[in-house]
């Protein structure tokens, strides 16, 4: 039995939401489609867009359902680049963020002339109101994480957005890391937008909080006209073409609700399990340094440098003795890489490289926690010894 | 009980798809992961590639999954633009292609002043290869549609292929309505390519084969290199990034394996039910004119020209009797618009309303064909009455 320690690069389907996808499978029918069955189709769509609105704090018409996390950053960040593209052309891109983002954003510099403002983390892994502002100044559009997907770190998502509308500058939140696990609401965090600027679109994804993957939503404020991906049939708002997913739909929305309402007594039990964790951690490997914000953090995350030894040793250590963690993103995790974001907190390479991340989640027990806390001092003593 | 004649729109999923997608999804791991779970995830992953590259006749490699068949035709258009526009700047298009390649080169055309090269359709509905070939000339790429999504009609892909491999220039196929119905060979089509011209893309659905919806692929051929639509954690060759959809693509692998092996059975079967629902109809409405070729069809595709009788009267007459049948494309069903298929088979704007789609498929019966031709007569009457 894998002890399963890395819900933020993929958490368990849940079975609710399983069982709304295989009730959503079994009616055939488009959702485009003029007869009866397209009709009931399209009825379940819309009740799925509008459950998951709720439960993001957004019309329903806000909601675009995408094929997860990465389409909805992409779709955001260049959608809104090549609508404004011919007025200005500078984005504000934080140190520290995903690599859809990062990626999206250099392939824009190299293939559009953007030019890119970057706005340095402080040590604790935050994007502070004050220096992001600061940089608004006559940019395209500006883009922040509200929960750091590696160290955990969760940002003042309002404040920023504050900032963004007063400097008159649309701004996206990926808010993929943060949704289902911190407090999320769009409506309240783009309380001071005007017209087109300020929060003006969001991105979510289903299989962090349960859903399943392929599944992701990004929310787009009913003023704001973000270029299409996508061409083709005119779906949501001509923003997303293709043939909805129905089935995905319901499952995210059924997840997310959950999520949701579960959400602030799982921060309360999965932070005494984190807690847990790192004063054994901190007992046996007094050395240890956990990054991030101590206070303002996903619940679930537990990031931590091991001065001297190596990330992948310390994984597969770990991964021999059945517990699965993480060096830092997934999706670069096939490559071995310092992370961007511990440089951005003001390491070097070399620490860059000698980091886990712990992600706990909704199936994670005592048990797990004293699994890896037993392992763990002899997987990092080899991994330093292995040098 | 709906008799579900709109099989074209949307398949219902196979049992074994469905299947295969439960037990991946049981699976937690991030196929970007390093540790067990991830590796597991991975192979899943990776055998599911080959399964679905092997009944495609392409690599594994060059299978790169998707969120659909729009998203696999937009980024064969718009990445085959991006990676030539600054050599050439015409896009080879044929009359009557699906709205997911007319939209995507009508963008290209607004917003990066593509030139669009128009190919007429014959009146079967058919791109002819000599008029194709004459217009590929200096193109920068070329799409065409191997088997019509609303007519029906089955091109000769391998003539049209190679007439783009003649003229050196890239063509990208649309096979999402013709994989899994009719042949579909990448390796056979691509025989005459050279480098990275002639055939080197290929779109392909998983709901139109039994698969689940929100999955679809493009076949790359290893000489193209079309630029991304979507960045980020550089999976599947950096063509496409995101966390990929495992469940997705090992359910779509399992149809279309199904669907191909079938397919030649399912081809004399459906074919047999396309003819007696035909000769019924001829029968009771003489003055129908069946569109598209009645030879190289997709086997389960009925076309059909009321003359005088409105689509969207006839489609809401059959509903009221249980019988969903379609006007067209599903996805501009919503909006009733003249087909523009039909008008590139050379009707006119009144003639292209009066048309429906029959679409068979899998699940089809006898008793569905005759509860159709049972109804008809007096829906076509109605709809004539009504004008």
């Amino acid at each position: 039995m894998v002890v399963y320690l890395d819900h933020a690069a993929g958490a368990p389907l849940r079975p609710e939401a399983r069982e709304a996808w295989l009730r959503a499978q079994s009616m055939p029918g488009n959702a485009s489609a003029v007869h009866t069955a397209g009709q009931a189709a399209r009825r379940l769509l819309e009740e799925s867009r509008e459950r998951l609105a709720a439960v993001l704090g957004c019309g329903a018409i806000e909601v675009v359902f995408t094929s997860g996390g990465t389409e909805a950053v992409n779709l955001a960040v260049k959608g809104l680049w090549e609508a404004r593209a011919a007025e200005r052309d500078e984005i504000v891109l934080p140190d520290g963020e995903h690599h859809a983002t990062v990626d999206t954003v250099a392939w824009l510099a190299r293939r559009r002339a953007a030019r890119v403002r970057p706005v340095a983390l402080d040590p604790l892994g935050r994007i502070l109101p004050g220096p992001f502002g600061l940089a608004l100044s006559g940019a395209a559009l500006a883009t922040a994480i509200v929960a750091n997907n590696e160290v955990g770190t969760v940002n003042d998502a309002g404040a920023l957005a504050a900032e963004a509308a007063l400097a008159g500058v649309p701004l996206h939140l990926d808010a993929v890391s943060a949704f289902g696990h911190v407090p999320v609401d769009f409506a309240a965090w783009r309380a001071d937008a005007r017209g087109g600027t300020g929060l003006v679109a969001m991105s979510v994804s289903a299989h962090k909080v349960g859903g399943p993957v392929g599944v992701g939503a990004l929310v787009v404020s009913r003023h704001a006209d973000p270029t299409p991906l996508l061409h083709g049939g005119g779906q949501q708002r001509a923003l997303r073409a293709g043939t909805q997913d129905i089935a995905g739909a319901a499952a995210f929305a059924v997840a997310a609700e959950l999520a949701v309402a579960e959400s602030a007594a799982e921060a309360e039990r999965l932070t005494a399990l984190r807690e847990r964790a790192l004063a054994a951690i901190r007992r046996d490997i007094p050395d240890v340094v956990p990054l991030g914000d101590p206070v303002d953090r996903i619940p679930g995350n537990l990031h931590l440098h091991f001065p001297g030894a190596g990330g992948e040793a310390m994984l597969f250590l770990l991964d021999q003795r059945g517990v699965a963690v993480s060096t830092g993103s997934a999706c670069q995790a096939g490559v071995p890489e310092p992370s961007h974001v511990v440089q951005a907190l003001g390491y070097d390479d070399r620490a860059a490289r000698q980091v886990l991340r712990v992600s706990l989640g909704r199936t994670s027990t005592v048990d797990d926690v004293d699994a890896l806390t037993a392992a763990l001092p002899e997987a990092v003593a080899r991994a330093r010894a292995a040098r």
